[in-house]
Parts: C-alpha cells; structure tokens; sequence
C-alpha cells in the first residue's frame, strides 16, 4: 500500500538525494505533468527511469520501517538518549545488542538514502557504543561466541567505559573531531570522569579516524596517505580570521534566536512525540507513520522546487544539469541545491557560496520547511539524527541574516557565509543544548580554530535561552520514556529534604539465612532489584527493619538458586559459586522470577546461606542526611541503591534511582532563579 | 655581592633578550675581550651600553629573588602542582592570597626578561587561579575588603570550582586555548567534573581570550577587531595537511625518544630537588641558589655563542643586526637566532625557518645546554614555568630530525619544521605527561586542527613511555613536598585491603556535650581537623568508641569558643551561631588551639553541647568495606575524613587522606603490570 502511495507521486527531490548519496551518476531528469508536474521547457522527459527510482525509494522506506519495527524497535531514533541513559548508569534492554546495531546501521543507510530530513551522526554514535560494548566483553551472544580472555572486562563499571569511548569514537568518525568527540562523552555522557578514561576515550577516537583515513586513502588512490577529516566536512572557512565588535552582538543574537527557535523546536517535537506515545503505538502504526511523513517529505519538498523556481546560469560554480527540473535549458535551478543534495552538501553551497547566491525568500521558505519537517521527523520509530537536519536550519537562516546585513552594509559585512555557520551553531546549540563540545566539533570539521570563539560566545546565549523555556532534546524524550536519569546536581531545593523525606519504606529485607520458600514470597511481593540483608531484632510496626550486615542483588539470589547453592543437608558437601559462575552469567543474568518457578518443591524446603554472596560493606546513608548529598554519593559513586539506617545501624528504608527522579524536574525559568537565588 | 659576580661577567645573550621581551630596540652591541670574549671583528664597541644592562639585569635577578623569598616562598615555582593539590581536595596555605599573586606576576617578569630558561604560562595559571579565588569571594583580606553579595561562594566547593575555571583562563591566555585551558582542568585539576563546571570554565576561558584580544587590537591599532589567539603563538603550519604511514611512524618513535628524554629529565630533576631540599633552605642560600644558577646560564649560553657561530649573511628572513656578535659586518650569528631571542621566537624559528637554516651540530649544542639549563632552573625559587622550555627542548631536537631525514630523504620528508613541532609535542609530553589538554593547546596555538592528529599519536607514547620510568614532574614535586594529592583511582593492589587496614585506632572522640576543659585535652593530644561525635557506651580497650551520631570541624568548635556559644547557665539565653558568622570566618577560621590558649579560666569551666553545629549524617562506612570503594568515596566526594563503624554504629576508626596515600606509590613498570593483571 505504501508502496502505491509513493508511486502516485513523483519523488524527485528525494530520488536525486538518494542516488547522489549512493554514489549513483544518473541522466538528466525531470518531472513529468503525470505526476503533477507542470513542465514548461523541453518535451524530452525520460519518465521511465524516474519511475523506476520512485518505487526503488518507496521500497526502501518500507523494508527499513520493518526491519525497524520486526527486529529492534529499540534501533529506532537517534540512540543518544538511550546511550546518554546507559552512561548515566541505567540498564537499558536491547541497547548495547550486535543485532541492535546491525538494524541501526541497515536502517540508517536506508533513511538517508531514502531522503528523510535526518542525520547519520546520531546512530554512529549509537553504533560506535555498541561496538566497543561487544569488543570489550569478548562475547557476541547472538553468535554464541565468547573469549574468557576479556573476562576483566565483564562488569557494568568496566563496560560502560568502553561504551563512552565508543560513542566518542562514533563522534570522531562522523564529524572528524577526536577532541570533539572526547568532550560529547564528557559534556554529555560520562557519570564520572577520571583520567585514564579522558585519555582512552581519545585513543579509541583518534584510531576511529585514523581507520576511516586509512580507507579513504584507499579509495582516493593514495594509499597510506592520510588526511584527517571526518564522513562530514564543513569546508574551510579562510575569510575568517577576526572578528568586530558588532559581528560578535551580531552573533549573540542569532545564539538567543537559536535558543528560541531550539525551544519552539523541542515543545513541538514534544506535543509530537506524546501523540505518538499515544497513537501511535502498534507496529503497523508506526510503519504507516514513517511512510506517510516520507511522502509528505516528498511532497511538500517538490512543491517547494516548483513553486519557488531560482533559475542561475549553468556556468556557477557546484551547477548540476540535474537541478534543472522546471528553468529553462542552460539553466539549473537553484533551490534543487538545496533540496537535491544530500544535507551536508546543501550545508557546504550554504556556508561557502558567494554573497546573493541565493533567492532569500527561498530561503526563508526552505527555513520553515526545514523546521516543520525536522521537527516531525524525529521521533520517528527509524534511525535518525538530529544533528545535520538541526545545523541546516541554522545555516539557512543563518544565511539569510547574513545576505540581508550584506544587502544593507556590505562593507561591514562582507561575508554572509560566516553567519551560516554561526546559525547553524546557534540553531543547533539551541536544540541539543550542548556548549563545549559543539564547539569542538565545529572547529575540529571546519579545520579552523579562530571559529571556535565566536561559535562558543553563539552558543552560551543558545543554550541558556533555550534552557529558559525548554528541556534541550534529548532530555525531553529522556523524559518522556521515564528513564531514570540523574542530572548532574540535584535540585537546588532539595536542600530542605532529608533522606527520611525520600526513601521508600517498609522495606523487604532478607535474614542472612533464609528458606527458598521465603524468598519466593518476598520476591513475588516485592520485585526489586536488590535486597538488604539485616540481622538481630525487627519491629516493623516502627519502620525499624533489622541491623544492615549487608546486601544483595537479586541476579546473584537467583545465581544461587539456579546452581543450587543451598545450605548442605546433612553429610553434603558445601557447594560454592566460583567468580566464573559471575562472568559467565555476566550480563545476562537470570531473572529471579524464572528461576523460583522453575525450583522444585524440593528445593523450596531448603535454605539459602546469603552471607559468603553479599556485599558486607554497602554504602549506607543516615535518615538526616541531605537529599543534596545523597544524591552527590548517588551521582558520583553511579549507585542504584541505597539502604539508609538510623543511628543504630536499623535499616529504615531505601532510596532508588527512581526516589531521586522524583525531584528531578526544575521548573521553567529555573537559570533566571538559580542566578538570583545565589546572588541574594 | 650578586651583583658584583654578575658584574664580572658580560651577560650578552641575557641581555639581548632580556631588552627584546622588554620591547625595547637598542643599538647594534657586541662582546669585549675585558669580559673574556675574543672580538675577531671590527673594534668599534660600544662596552658601555653593554655595561649599563649588565647591571640592570643583575639588579633584577637579585630583586626578584628577595622578593619570592621575604614575601611570599609559595610564589615560587610554577604553581601548577600547588593549584593541582588544591583542585584535589588539599587547602595549602597561602597558595591563593593576593599578596601571592602579585609577588608572583612581578617575579615571573623578572625571571623571565632576566633571561632564566623559564616560560610564563604555568605561573599565569597560578596568577589566573588567584584572581578566580579572589573574586568568587569578594574580598581581598590583605586590603580589607570584603562585599557581602559573594558570600555565597564562601565555602570550599564553591571556591574550588572558581579555581579550576581561573586556571583555564590562564592557560587560554597564555596559549589563545580556551578548549585547551578547559582540558587542562578536566585532566589534570577537577576532582569531580560536571557539567556545569565545564560550561563555567569554558566561559571563562572564552572571557580571558576575548579580554587578553581586546588589548591586543587597541595596542595593534584597530581597536575592538578581534583576532584570537594567545600570548605565545606557534604560527601556521600551512604544509601540515596530510601524512604518509611512514611520517607517522617517525612520529610514534620521536613520541617514545620523547618519553625516554622526559624521563631523564624528571630523574635529574628530582635529584636536584632533593638536594635542595635538604641543603638549600635558608632564604639566603635560595637566593645564592638562583643567582648562580642565572650566572652559570649566562656563562655557558654565552660560550655557545662564541664557540658555535654560525654565520649567515643578514639578508635572510628574521635575521637581526644585534645577532652579530663575532661575525664579520653584514652577517650575522644563526645560533643568535635561538640564544638570543625570548623562547617564543626561537620556537618560532624552529618551527617555520626553512630547511638547513641551522647547523646540526649546533642544534646538538643548544638540546644539551636547554636539556640541562632548564633541569637545574626549574625548581629554584623564582616562578618559572616549564612549558616553553621544553617545547624549546623537543622543538630543537625534533628540528635536527628533521633535518637529518631531509638530508637523507628530501622527497619523502620535505619539511623539517612538522618535524620540530612533534619533538615539542614529544618532549611537552615526556615531561609533563598529559595527553588531552597538550593536544589540544598545540591545536590551538597553532591555528591548525589537522595537527592534532599526529601531536596525538605523539603524546600517547609520550606519556606511557614516560610513565614507565618516572612519575611527570608536577607529580614528582607533590610526592617531594609530601602532599596528600590523591590519584584518580586507587593501586590496583588495594584491592585486598580493608577498610580495616587503612583506618587510624584509636579515634578521639567529643560526647555531644563536653566541657572546654576536656575539650582542651582532647585537642591538645589529638590535634585533628574534625571529630566524630558519639553516644552512648564506650569500650576503648576493644577499639569501640561509641556510637556515631555526627562530625564536627574543628574550626567551627574553635567558633564556637570564640564567639562563646557555652551552654547557658541558669538564666541565661542560649547563644547561637548565625550563618553570618560562619560566612565571616571563612575561610581563615580561628586556629582551635590558639582559641583554647586564650580562653579565660571561668569559660573552661563552661561546657559546650556541639549537637546544633555538628553534621549529624557524616558519610560513613563499615570496617569490612574495601579499600578500592573506600577510595572511590575519597576522591569523587572530595573527602578529607571519614568514620568507620561496624555493624552496630560504633566507631572503630577513621580514615584520612594521609591514610589513603600512603598506598599512593605504585612501583615502577606499573603500567606494564597493569595491562598484564588485566589481560591474564
């Protein structure tokens, strides 16, 4: 059905797009009145090749929403959030999966080939995690392969070092910017920073791009020969070597508008995003959701290159017979550089192209076209990005400030190019509310250090004028999916709280020796993830629970009872887990659950010895203590749990990651409060 | 009687560049033989002139040295492993006093134009450091002056944070590197990086760099026309766009010459260090210290010049009358051109100066002399930095690698001067052993991002090379001076270790009401920072000292005292302590001893109840729990003490951060042994 849809309509902007970005040289072209295209040059129109494109492009948006939706719904989006979350220390199912990755990497190639307004730099950085995930445990379960050899690495703490380097080296490949990439793990995703990870998050991005140097040697023919450089380059900017005064208030400026557009971006984004939470909730639903916003795409793309013709000379610059579709022969149509092109190629005739090169009504067109389909793209249940879509908007207003203040004072601005980048910094920085390592990672894909000052000084108003009204993006659909994510400080109000105001209580607590048949009980009332273990007097009625001696986890209860660890009867032996039993078992431990229905009555009668398992030395809270600081060892230690005791050492309740959720969410204006609540 | 040595002893290249840096352009001089120079040239000499600055350079070495030493000892050195310590957690006395500051910015002037092998850029972070400490509080004591809006960044944290951002800001404008300054921060200073923190310091990088470029366009003449950049500039590396595999590999080996030659350089070092440790002590012999080692340099520079010339004619690109020195009229020395100029021009002459601009042999001369001279300068108690001399250091053996594979191989290595900056890098790296922050800073002080690659790939063996003889030379002189810096993560060995073994018993404990007079006793057998308070029984002789119910500093007891905060006495109101008086006190809280001394005899029959002012919910852990968590706890919470407890709450110990370092020193080979305990 949807294939029928996309083939009622001629995809001509889309189709271009595509082929260019697969590399394909194909005829000249153009439209046909067939397929709602008024013609108004030579007769001479090849329909049949045209035709065949559109429905190459209708399959292929239909095979990646199945593949999306039959194998990995988790593949879909742009996977930061999800990567962000798991560095924050959250378990996210599915996430870190090979298979997960090789739907990503089909299904991203098969959206930007396909022509939606979305980016590959998102899912690289979701696909460079997922494969330092796999490299570092030695294992690909799906595969049944596994090396003990990598048996160190088998922990979260381990692992999730390696998922940052992974995501920085994903950063590295896409934009060319190591240092770029180090500081999107630092800015954006680390739970603590130390050191060493700093310097093997840099090596493994800086082996990233030395290895997609090494094939593009290859393939320019230059073996061996190396010019750094990313998937996506920004050209160079070589006018840009100092700036006035009033370029820099110009640039703050357009860092506020980026700020305001970025809200509006992300509140509508938002509205979407709920709807499809919603509605759009089965898969067939989200497949026809991909497939009607590709035709809209499509549609109102094509509507835009008839209506808004800008017929240029043949003889410029980057003119392709290609964009001629309705000028005259000898000329291309100027819009078709924008909308036929892949997105960074539009971005490079946006930052490089000669003053006026552009009809700035088109321009501003393209800009609202740009924002609306964007907006609703992401979210979407396919791979995408958000970075490209986001920079282009900004360039393209961007360059529309630029050519309307060289149109009133040339010589004060000479160079509308340079104010394209900073829209797109100011646009971006706007949405994704990143500072230090956008600006890296502009200065690192332009080649150009001195960009770095004005691009910083655009995206500190960016981000805390969108900051004023809304989430930045990625929090929003954080958010959004009630992840657990902890900020980075706790609320200032939190002050007032204490522990006592936070936990959770009554609490389920297992004695050091208990019968499996207890657990059972506890475990199908009370599914945590991890249990105190208390001994000596208990007196529920007062929320008093037992002296701590220790905790554990609910995956190693179930270790226990899968290997059958009991305490022996009678002339037994003492069975032991040995740390193999852990690493094997790491990280897909069994769920407790499974494993008591699946105990014989037999076992149900004996007893499990806690004590040899536990952790005899949890980290431990007073109930006075401030939410602030709880939620500083939280934080900083990456904790999921915490038992908080009085002063006699009596458990009295536990705080989660959850818990501290609660207080998460800052209300709006909350910069303009913290400023004033410091200065007064 | 400096003076008068100094006197003796014509000081020629001294001069020069001390004339140089001060700006000043004065006429065409040379040597005589009164001062053991063999003119071989015209006699025309004007010995007066040369005379005159003799002294005046004498003048200053002497001024400069009596001005660290009656005024501020802290000023001397670079101040990074100071500020480094005090970003981890150690308050070291007057690191960050105003008078600290200016004692330092007039004697890095001093040591710098005196012509000391120094560079400015480790005491600016010092200076940059101050100013942020000195602002974020709002008062400078030794003026007086103090604004109450700023009290409330009047506590530690609040205060470390300005730090860091200060410490960037020095280095974005000592090397126009606000990325750069923000990475130092990050690798070498933060004990907990968030992301505010980074954003904040990248600010305030970006306000240093805009500040320090809007001197520099009203001194230029175009006032309020940026162009970024730092006090020292590398200049373009327009060649440096691609490289071959094998450039690369060079590159890796002179990263590990780098290493080995940086470790050497530590090792001596160290010596030296310790030799003045134990026998340069009194102010004194400091000063004789620094001025014979200023005589020696001079000496020994001076002898090069004469014994190495190298003369080329003055028609070529930056050559300068004043280098003629024992050249015929119309030449002038080459080896000048490094002896003579201030670092960063004799960098600059490295780095851009055509092939075979320098004689080999003398390029070997000067890398032993600036190998050596820079080893016995840093150290002395002057401010001196070390970053420009090492980069003189690599560059000049980095250039004779250069040059040595052009004369082999002028196809294959065309440009000698890459070669220079990776020796820079190498040596930089060697020495100091970061990673991150260097590439970056060399990135940006040289305007080019293609650069950072290979700087990259150099450093990284740089530094493992380097670790596996030495520690770097900032870590070498905290463990020299004793401070309790703790590392980013614990010794691996620490893994046996419990809590248990760390902790100091027996522990001084306060009852939550207790009279002075115990007090008293107490502080003066136990003169720690902070005491657990206790209730309860007590059972000293099985090292149980009562159940924890809080913690109290030993600044706010001496508080307490001070301002009388007795428990009231029949009708008498009770006193409190108001939030002002906290505010007022810090950060020079009351010594507790000296309050105790001067405590009347009535007050010491007064009791003092500590329960409204302790920290009733203290972090504490259990005597089980492992020094590795332990540790973690340490560091990421910036800890300074903390009670252990055992399963029913009583303390049983307490740990430090002396505790904790005493496990610091992991042996040599260790990273060797790191990858090998991890793989195996």
């Amino acid at each position: 059905m949807s294939s029928q849809l996309t083939n009622n309509i001629a995809s001509f902007p889309k189709i271009s797009r595509l082929a260019r970005s697969n590399g394909i040289q194909f005829r000249r072209w153009s439209g046909s009145a067939s397929a709602g295209v008024t013609a108004d040059s030579d007769g001479s129109r090849d329909m049949d090749e045209s035709t065949a494109r559109v429905s190459f492009y209708a399959d292929m948006v239909t095979g990646e929403e199945v593949l999306d939706q039959k194998y990995e719904p988790v593949a879909g989006g742009s996977g930061i959030p999800q990567i962000k979350c798991y560095l924050n220390g959250l378990n996210i199912p599915f996430i870190l999966r090979a298979l997960t990755m090789m739907v990503k990497a089909i299904g991203i190639v098969l959206t930007v080939c396909g022509g939606l307004v979305v980016g590959k730099e998102g899912p690289m950085i979701h696909i460079g995690s997922v494969i330092a995930a796999g490299f570092s445990q030695g294992r690909i379960t799906c595969f049944g392969l596994s090396c003990r050899c990598f048996r160190y690495f088998r922990n979260d703490a381990e692992k999730r070092d390696f998922v940052n380097a992974g995501a920085a080296a994903g950063v590295a490949a896409a934009f060319g910017a190591p240092v770029g990439g180090l500081l999107f793990t630092l800015e954006e995703g680390a739970s603590f920073i130390f050191q060493r990870l700093t310097w093997n998050t840099l090596f493994a991005s800086m082996v990233s791009m030395f290895t997609l140097a090494l094939f593009r040697s290859v393939i320019d023919g230059q073996p061996f020969k190396f010019t750094p450089g990313g998937l996506v380059s920004f050209g160079m900017f070589e006018n840009a070597t100092s700036y006035n005064v009033y370029e820099l208030m110009v640039f703050v400026l357009m860092g506020i508008t980026g700020g305001v557009l970025g809200a509006c971006f992300v509140a509508l984004n938002k509205s979407l995003s709920e709807y499809r939470q919603s509605y759009v909730k089965t898969r067939p639903a989200k497949i026809i959701d991909a497939v009607l916003i590709s035709v809209f795409t499509t549609v109102l793309s094509f509507m835009i290159l008839i209506s808004m013709s800008d017929c240029r000379s043949l003889f410029q610059k980057d003119a392709y017979e290609s964009h001629q579709v309705v000028c005259p022969n000898g000329e291309y149509n100027r819009v078709g550089a924008l909308l036929f092109t892949t997105p960074a190629r539009a971005l490079n005739a946006l930052f490089h192209d000669p003053p006026c090169s552009f009809n700035n009504n088109m321009l501003f067109i393209f800009v609202l076209y740009t924002f609306f389909i964007a907006c609703i793209t992401y979210g979407l249940s396919v791979p995408c990005g958000l970075f490209i879509p986001s920079l282009l908007l900004g360039a393209t207003w961007g360059r529309v400030t630029g050519e309307l203040l060289y149109f009133f004072s040339p010589q004060n601005f000479p160079d509308p190019s340079k104010f394209a980048l900073i829209g797109a910094a100011a646009q971006l920085g706007g949405i994704v509310r990143m500072i230090a390592s956008l600006t890296v990672v502009l200065m690192e894909a332009t080649g150009n250090v001195i960009l770095g000052l004005p691009v910083l000084i655009t995206l500190i108003p960016a981000k805390y004028v969108g900051d004023y009204f809304t989430e930045g993006i990625y929090d929003m659909h954080i958010t959004l999916s009630g992840m657990a994510l902890l900020p980075w400080e706790a609320n200032t109000r939190c002050v007032q709280l204490r522990a006592l105001n936070v936990m959770t209580s009554p609490v389920a607590v297992l004695d050091t020796v208990m019968p499996v048949r207890e657990v059972y009980h506890l475990v199908f009332n009370h599914p945590h993830h991890a249990f105190p273990v208390v001994e000596g007097d208990r007196d529920p009625d007062n929320f008093k629970y037992g002296r701590l001696v220790g905790m554990i986890s609910a995956q190693y209860i179930a270790l226990m009872i899968k290997k059958k660890i009991y305490n022996p009867l009678n002339g037994e032996d003492a069975p032991r887990l040995t740390a193999n039993d852990f690493d094997d078992a790491y990280p897909r431990f069994y769920k407790l659950k499974d494993v008591l229905l699946n105990a014989s009555d037999d076992e149900f009668d004996r007893s499990l010895d806690f004590r040899p398992y536990m952790n005899y030395a949890p980290y431990r809270v007073s109930v006075d203590m401030s939410m602030t600081r709880v939620f500083a060892l939280f934080r900083r230690l990456g904790l999921r749990h915490l038992p908080v005791v009085d002063d006699f050492n009596q458990v009295r309740g536990m705080i989660t990651r959850k818990d501290l959720c609660r207080f998460r969410f800052a209300p709006a204006g909350k910069v303009a409060e913290r400023v004033f609540s410091r200065i007064f």
